[in-house]
Order: C-alpha cells, then structure tokens, then sequence
C-alpha cells in the first residue's frame, strides 16, 4: 500500500481502531503523532495526510491537505472473457495498478456460468481488490467495472465509446503478433479484448472481427489469462508512450 | 499444466498412483487407456504419450514419441534484486512461462538477508516453480537460476555472455520511458535489470550505469515487482518481434 484510499472528500477523518488502514498504519508503518502519510480520494486527488494522535488501541485521526492534480486514467479499457474468481482477483487488482479505465466482464462461450456466482462479485470483495490494486499503483483512479451476459451483449456498450484502437488477443488463430499492430502515441482510447482461459469460441472471434477488432498473437507461449493481459496492456502502452 | 514434463529422455515411462503428474493426468485430465497427452523433456523436444492403462489407482504407463524440433529460450534474460519468498514463486513461474534464458538474483542493498533462507531456495520448490511455469506455457525450455551475494557480486557472470543490450527498469530516478529503448528486431541477447521490492540503492545505479546498463522507467505507477518485470519483458520481447 503506497497510498491509502478514501470514498469521500473530507479534511478530517476519524479510523475506528479495528479500520485496515487503521491497523496498517499502526502496525506496518510504525506511525506515530505528528507523522505524515500519502492518502487519495477515489477518483479524486492525492494528498498529505498528518497524525493528530499515537495511534495506540485509540480510533485514529487524521488532517488531510488535498493536492489539486487528479491523476489521470490509462487510455486503455479492457474487455475480457468473465475468469474464475481466483484469475478475476488478480485481474482486478492488476488492471487498477495499471489504471485502466473500464473493466468490461462477459460471460464467454468456454467460461462457467458458476464464476458469475462467487461471493467476489456479490460481497463487495471486487471493489476491495480494486483500490488494493490502486493504493499499491499510487493511485487514485479505479476502473469502471461492468459485466454482460456475452460478448455480443456487451457491444452497445463499448460503442458508447469511441475506442478508434480496437485488439483482441488470440494465440490459437492469429497470425499477426500484437507487436505489429499499429497504435499512434497519441493516447487515443484503446480497446484490448482477452478471452477466458480456455479461449474464444468461433463465434466470439467472428463477433470481434465484424466489430472492427484486430486480432493480434503474444508469441508460441500459453500463458495465463493475467499474464497475457498484463503483458498485451504493456506493449499497447508503450507503443502509445505510457510506459 | 497444457503439457507434463519429464527430466530424462525415455520411451516408456511409469508413474507411481501417488506422482502429482499421474494425479492430473487421472483427476484433472480424467484420461482412460488409449489417450494421448503432450509431454515434454527439461531443455529438449516435446512429445507425445500414450495410456496403456486405465489410471485408477495403479502405476500409470505411458509410451512416448518425442518430437524432433527443441523449443528455443527467449533471448532475453532476467536480473533481479532477491524479493521476498512470495514475489520470488510468482517471478520463478512467470518467467519460466515466458521462456527466459537465465534468471540471476543478487541480494539487493534494499533486500532482507532473511530472503535467501526461505525454503523456497533450500528445498528444491523453486524448481518445481520453473516447471510449473513452463508447464503452462507448453514450453520445455527451463531458465538457468544463480545466485549472487550482491550486484556486483554478479558481473563477472554476466560478463561471460554477450548481452549487447542492457536495460534496468528504475522508477523512481529515470527519465527516459522503456518504449523509448531501442533493441533491433535481430533477437540478440538482452540482459532486463530489476531492482527488488524497495527498489535499487545509489550504489547498485551507479554499478549499472557503468557497466552499459540504461536506465528506463515504466511510467507513473508503483507496480508490483512482478507486474514490472512482466510488463518489461513483454515490452522488450514486442520490440524483438517476439509477442
């Protein structure tokens, strides 16, 4: 945790004692009164926040001088085949340390209709593993998080948007490696598509085509769905500058 | 696991009930006498097995064709500040999926000596994370680990081999972004630098600038050691024509 992230704008807070950022204040940082940490508001801006009191076993209260800067997303959304909860944690937390700006979730022809049900989407637990993944990245940005019953259901949504820069990965049919799709450094919005673990169906690639997606390769490797996306979402980055 | 690695060459194989590669092959797989499943050979061809019996609960036979053509390593190779045993297995794995040549880890001025005790290291696990790795990645090629007592500790042995390019990915100080770095797409050797998770000391820069090493940053974001090693090497293996 490189930051730590709150929902509302206030310029005193107070942490019950039992608050994670609470106990992690007390007991990874070692803090005490007088001392300064870095806080963010949700899609908001960073700021510094000081120690009014030690910490010891006392709810915790905190003075917070807001920046002005709101960190900006990454022009990158991503639109991927609904994983088991386990790859979706993962998911989660890395594409908000890379910052990206929607998360759109479909139930794909080879998924389970079972992974849909997990207490991750019903609890809250996704939106955990959001600013998890945010307060490791130092930032305050969390991506916009949506799921549809297919992928054909999910296209109204994406063409709300316009993402000029439409790729999917697909190691089993393409023949192009993502390396030489054509993205300017201009930062224009980008839409990258991943399917489930075990891949897209014939139809959901016919989908992507007709839709104006490139269908692109990582390589001879099969690696994990996290993996390919945290690797695709980098090349498309540095290709637009970002990294 | 998309192919089941063996370390040495044979025809005809038995695995004990109780092997974890006849518990996949029975409970995961849930193969029956006359399938056929992908095997592979540590650093040699992959192949193709046979059942010649049914795997319920007996020593399970496997006949084996092996292939001519041996899978390649990337061309690039990791070196890494020792993180902690936790991030270790997931760099262990990642990197072994992705194809690396060698993976040298050094105890980083900003590491814990305590790293270096973990049983990950003592008790053979961390070559069950390289198979692991390449398991997944239907690769045989396993990355070559060493170990060095500091940074410098470790140039002579990257000294013996020609890695014309040297790239360290450092946050915090660079200014210039990894997609500005140029490699030719001609797959030469790449040496990728990474610091641990606290990052690199003033020393371990200086020793990298000095020893041919640029210095490139990821952009704005704190990643996950993990996440920035993926997200390099993806970049550089893009830039190779290899993803």
């Amino acid at each position: 945790m490189n930051l730590i992230l709150f929902q509302k704008r206030s310029d005193f807070r107070k942490l019950p004692a039992d608050d994670p950022r609470a106990v992690h204040i007390r007991e990874v940082l070692g803090m005490q009164k007088g001392d300064r940490l870095d806080v963010g508001l949700v899609n908001g801006p960073r700021g510094r926040a000081i120690l009014l009191n030690n910490p010891s076993g006392d709810a915790l209260r905190l003075k917070i001088e807001w920046g002005e800067e709101i960190p900006k997303p990454c022009p990158i959304s991503l639109l991927a085949g609904l994983p088991r909860p386990q790859t979706a944690r993962k998911l989660l937390r890395e594409c908000a340390s890379l910052g990206l700006g929607k998360i759109m979730f479909f139930e794909a022809e080879k998924g389970e209709p079972s992974y849909k049900k997990s207490k991750l989407w019903s609890a809250g637990e996704w939106h955990r593993q959001l600013m998890q993944g945010a307060e490791q990245a130092f930032s305050t940005h969390l991506p916009e998080v949506s799921h549809f019953p297919s992928l054909r259901a999910a296209l109204p949504d994406f063409d709300k948007d316009p993402f000029p820069y439409r790729v999917g990965v697909d190691n089993y049919e393409s023949t192009m490696a993502l390396s030489q799709f054509h993205v300017n450094d201009d930062e224009t919005l980008c839409l990258l598509a991943v399917g489930p673990e075990r891949g897209w169906s014939q139809d959901e690639r016919n989908t992507l085509r007709e839709t104006g997606f490139t269908l692109a390769h990582l390589g001879e490797r099969v690696l994990r769905m996290e993996t390919a996306t945290i690797a695709a979402l980098s090349i498309i980055a540095a290709k637009m500058g970002l990294m």
